[in-house]
């Protein structure tokens, strides 16, 4: 009755999306039909969570009452913050933050209605909590004090201040802000994908946001981000080439690079590359051994860097703890999971595809004694 | 370069498998080649996670050692432990439960491992946990004592005891084994699905099962069996056919009839309508209710039931609170998750999905001032 699998589904249409769209050939990555080029450094991070969820850019009054919102949505629920302090001492960061979301389910004014204005209401206090989940781990498991976020700062601003301890510059604020702009929304991403098929049983956007923070801690997907980092750090500057070639002749995968979608450079990655160059200046090390990596990965395989890949190099020049990379990637998107979660929800179908089946046939029950 | 959608992935073959098969134009449904006609009755729910898990049915050897394990895996850990009663107090069965499989991933002595074995072995714990954590939060909910387990009783006799407070006759924990039987496993269904797109990035079991959890929580997924509980309630047993009449003109929804992969009976409802039969002696409404909605639903829709629907009115004859029979549904189908775990990260490939961008094009940026 059904044709045969498409291992992965690559390639295959799961779902309709006004979202993001992707032109894999072109290198080019649209949200609501804006080139990212022109979204990254012009965009703040709340206006581009403001175009995904609500469905525009917003004008200066729309972005006061959304900003107003993320506001009182930061601060945390009862049953959150009674149980953070031991979560973050027994759960490492994406498994803490799983547990975290689930929890503040039953903190949401909203519970687990699946209302449209509900649903607008939790993806803007998701999108404002998890910075704070997040920060407020990393100052429990350290012992450090928690500064208080500064009114006058950004999203991305309060959580360099909240997790580094120090106002970040205005520069640094800035390009972290255009890194969670480049990683809001992509499609149907397999954390994305998650969310939507946890949304489409009409559950709750708290159960599918679980789902995908979940999904993204895989090292095939969020988790390489932290990976790239590891290797970087694990490298001998004088000899990447020749450690890179030696790894790809062993047919070791190299964290960072190829992508299912684009067949050219991810355009993400062409800004990241600048970024981490811009930020490299007092220590050159990571950024040099990165441009390296990518020349001998492109000669030996073709592969062009993804999204990951210099992504880990920013997240350190910006003082970002490395067990940190795959949260800062759930911090950006949160604002297009809670806005798929809207989306599927608004016109849903239950997503439940077939199988095919590989096993044993006509097997016949036999009594224990007998097995 | 993709396809059209086909919306919510119907007859899409998502992913191969050895687990399970349907045959949806002949009713029939087998784990691993065997008939659930043949195991309903003669395996037990013990046997079945095993076949399922391990692969085969075990013999007396196999089973000591796997029940064994069960017995050890129950314990639940300090993290579980210390939080479950808070969690109780604040969250809806089935939001607690994700939260404490999320939490119980740090108590796991294999923590995030996704080596092999360590699979095997956090699929034997996730298995025996999962009624204990319903038990567990259901007593701590009710403040009532909760029965030590018995280990003379099977998984199904201990929960009905935990539950209830009384230890089940013989036939009603061998009616209730029979029920968890059935619901082991069903190809692709949605929650199953999540644990697989979770599993396929790499991330490890207890994030993949807490993704299926908040799935399975979907009234269009295990959600309808309580919502079938709370029609049969809510009906005037002298008007049922005129109220379902009623429904259907209406435009109505009702829960617990027709099913995407079956065109005909669902194997699973012929034995629960059975059970339900052989349980209502006492209380006979709610399975004459049952069959009246069925025989008006079949002449106006031509739909059969589905495996949630005489489950319904099977649980509360055996004495579970409403609100946890998706819970029930949960701690059958761990052992099927589980398998799917093991099985995606035995032979994996990312489940990445491409979609379809139906929303605006070519829009340009403006400054703020003027949108």
């Amino acid at each position: 009755m059904a044709d045969k699998p498409t291992k992965g589904l690559a390639d295959v249409v799961a779902a309709s999306t006004a979202l993001s769209d992707i032109d894999g050939k072109a290198g080019r990555l649209f949200y609501r039909g804006y080139d990212i080029h022109d979204l990254a450094g012009h965009a703040t991070f709340e206006e581009t969570a403001h175009l995904l969820q609500r469905g525009t850019l917003p004008n200066r009054e729309q972005l006061q009452a959304y900003s107003a919102e993320l506001v009182r949505g930061r601060e945390l629920g009862a049953l959150v913050a009674a149980n953070i302090a031991e979560i973050a001492e027994k759960q490492k960061p994406m498994e803490a933050l799983r547990s975290l979301v689930s929890l503040s389910g039953a903190d949401d004014p909203d519970k687990s209605s699946i209302e449209p204005e509900a649903n607008l209401r939790k993806a803007a206090r998701l999108t404002a909590q998890q910075p704070l989940l997040v920060a407020r781990y990393h100052a429990a498991r350290t012992g450090a004090p928690l500064p208080d976020a500064d009114p006058s700062l950004s999203i991305a601003g309060n959580f360099l201040l909240q997790i580094t301890g120090r106002r970040p510059s205005e520069r640094a604020a800035e390009l972290f802000d255009t890194c969670l702009v480049l990683h809001a929304d992509h499609t149907m991403n397999a954390s994305t994908f998650a969310a939507r098929v946890c949304a489409a049983t009409l559950s709750d956007m708290h159960s599918a946001i679980v789902a995908a923070i979940g999904t993204l801690k895989g090292p095939l997907h969020g988790g390489a981000n932290e990976q790239v980092m590891k290797t970087l750090e694990s490298l001998d500057p004088s000899q990447v080439a020749q450690s890179v070639r030696d790894k790809l002749a062993a047919g070791e995968k190299i964290m960072g690079f190829g992508h299912r979608v684009y067949k050219t450079e991810d355009p993400r990655a062409t800004h990241l590359r600048r970024m981490s160059e811009e930020l490299s200046a007092e220590e050159p090390k990571f950024y040099q051994m990165s441009k390296e990596m990518e020349e001998i990965v492109f000669e030996t395989k073709g592969l062009y860097p993804n999204v990951d890949f210099y992504a880990a190099s920013v997240y350190h020049y910006l003082g970002i703890p490395t067990d940190l990379f795959t949260p800062v990637f759930s911090i950006s998107r949160m604002s297009g999971w809670t806005a798929h979660v809207i989306e599927q929800h608004a016109d849903n179908r239950l997503i439940r595809p077939d199988s095919e089946y590989i096993g044993e046939r006509d097997q016949k029950w036999k009594p224990i004694d007998e097995r």
